[in-house]
């Protein structure tokens, strides 16, 4: 670990976030054997309550893997070889669903939307029009590279008019962004656990609509570890709930408990905290003379900032890493250098913020930037104060 | 734990302190039998190293113990009952001293300071003239219930010159105040391990001089458990180190851990960064007008604040942890309600103190206190840009 007393290790990044104790702890139970009832109550109680955070009746799929793994069965259950997959395309994300498409044979159409923007709900509605044999409209919840939170119920009901499925990647989004999966009519959400879930990362989520899942049934390509209905037969053809394959049984332990402290907090009150921190960090930036990268339709998971002329964000970055022990993130992609981002999702408070906030002023003045020292701080105490 | 999501525990007390995740972990590790080769080979180690810490070339005894323990086993072994023990009186801890003595049957003799004052190395020389029987002289390093940090190095001289012994609790000082117990002639200093050390409590330290051990052979009381002379056989007998009853085997290895931190860091570099938090602190406190309660001899591992006209500390001290999870203290005995106490001691950072800073200018406005948001942080700031 390279421990430093002096610098003690914090994460401000868009995932993977920060761990509570009590679910880091959980990792060090012992490792049950899956085929056992007692961790297959455990599996059932964990694959009950997932549910609250997808905000859905439909069976939630658990996946050994990272969460494009579960963009990849997305894809793989909704969609043939050969068949159209629309695709909003306005950063790495947004973009990874494309590539995947491609790679495996599917034919993506890109809804290209400029970095930094939203996808506005007509675009979709004219893509459909242009291509009504489209069978999947993907789109992103909060896309982490331009920490842009795109209107995914707007979007939503526009796809529900047409033939398509409609597949959210929530990986970032989830648990921090609000999301109705079953209200606002997704068909596929796909989320991992080093979000909004507080957990380490390795297990991707999913869930398909009863619209997602008819659709599943019809497709015949190939497919084997991603084969959601195989998961979906494990999962509901005995009392207790099952996996196909070997899970990963620690971080459905951790899950476990993870999901303790969702449900103890409730759905509304953790998005009314990222929504908190998030309109926080922006105004602690503005108050220092900074750019947000995304005004219009900023992610409540994560605050994405031009950097200061002449300056790279990567400077930033390695000073509040290196110095301060706070792991905020550069740009992705096109604006590697030119934006920095500050995650405030999962397991971060307000004092996470204010603390990010200071050590950024005192970065930025090393870096022979004039900020207004002590004032991005005040700003953001004021949004705390309901000032 | 009552773990709460939206507010993450974080200790900015005068100990227990935090513990780094290293030495958290490190309690996780099978518990092995004591007296076997592989445990006595660890503990030979943290015998070795914890003399890096005390700056002595002594043997330093561990007793599975708080620190108060310590206490009674150096007023047991380096006095007999009915004998007179010089006690530095100024704060709850020099106090604590003359009620060990007194409760076993020592004569304590006070030294009375003023609380918020340090000892002026006089009053010890004045009191040691006019008892030139005493035994022992007792005070205390860091004073966390006034904050004040004693003059150790001038007691020492001044006690060398007396047929008594000097005995310093550094509980809260040892890791955190400069302290050379051999170069200054300190002949018995306590630590614990819930301070500096960065540890869980429950393992008192404590090390004598050559003086202090020939003391403690010439003395008879009664004593078991706190025997030194027989830790010291079952320290030195053998090859390897041993204890004569079970020592807390998991304390013993996280200390291992904490001390390759401690050694990785330096104690030069250790001392260093307690100056500089506890400058940035008591700037920070300034800067929003309030006033210092130790402002002549703070020490570096506790800043200890008058509370506000009309406003108990203990009021700032719950809204801090209830409202932010920041745990500081109010005070102790007479300035119970009078003082509140932020502590950067052990496993304490910069950015530790600005979120402190940033949430106590939040939680003074919230009870009415006019203070200037924002310049407590940059005083802070200040400090840690040399300015």
């Amino acid at each position: 670990l390279g421990e430093d007393v002096t610098i003690k290790k914090r994460i401000m990044a868009p995932g993977p976030t920060e761990v509570p104790p009590t679910v880091l702890g959980a990792a060090g139970q012992p490792i049950l054997h899956h085929r056992t009832p007692q961790f297959r109550a455990i599996f059932a109680q964990v694959c009950e309550k997932i549910k609250l955070v997808f905000l859905t009746k439909q069976p939630v799929i658990t996946l050994a893997a990272g969460g494009t793994g579960g963009m990849e069965a997305v894809i793989i259950n909704l969609s043939d070889p050969g068949e159209k997959v629309l695709v909003v395309s306005g950063g790495v994300f947004g973009e990874r669903w494309a590539k995947i498409a491609e790679a495996l044979g599917r034919v993506p159409v890109k809804v290209n939307v400029e970095w930094g923007q939203a996808v506005k709900p007509a675009e979709i509605e004219a893509a459909l029009t242009a291509n009504p044999d489209a069978v999947l409209v993907c789109g992103t919840l909060s896309e982490t590279s331009t920490g842009v939170e795109h209107p995914i119920e707007a979007m939503a009901k526009i796809v529900a008019g047409s033939k398509a499925a409609f597949a959210v990647d929530a990986i970032s989004g989830l648990g921090a962004c609000r999301l109705k999966m079953d209200e606002w009519g997704v068909d596929a959400v796909v989320a991992g656990t080093q979000k909004g879930l507080m957990m380490p990362p390795g297990l991707a989520l999913v869930a398909l609509s009863e619209k997602g899942w008819a659709q599943a049934r019809t497709k015949k390509g190939p497919k084997f570890y991603w084969n959601l209905e195989t998961a979906l037969k494990s999962l509901t053809a005995e009392k207790l709930p099952d996996t196909p394959y070997t899970p990963n049984v620690s971080l459905i332990m951790q899950l476990a408990e993870s999901l303790k402290l969702i449900e103890a907090e409730g759905m509304e009150a953790i998005w009314k905290r990222h929504e908190l921190l998030s309109k926080a960090t922006r105004a602690g930036v503005n108050a220092l003379g900074l750019k947000l990268y995304a005004p219009d339709s900023p992610s409540v998971a994560v605050t994405s900032v031009w950097a200061p002329e002449g300056l790279e964000g990567t400077a930033i970055v390695k000073k509040m890493r290196d110095e301060w022990g706070i792991s905020i993130v550069g740009g992705q992609g096109k604006v590697k250098t030119a934006i920095f981002r500050i995650g405030h999702l999962g397991y971060a408070d307000r004092a996470d913020v204010l603390m990010t906030l200071a050590a950024l002023e005192v970065v930025l003045e090393e870096l022979k930037v004039t900020v207004p020292r002590g004032q991005g701080v005040k700003a953001a105490q004021d949004v705390f104060l309901g000032k």
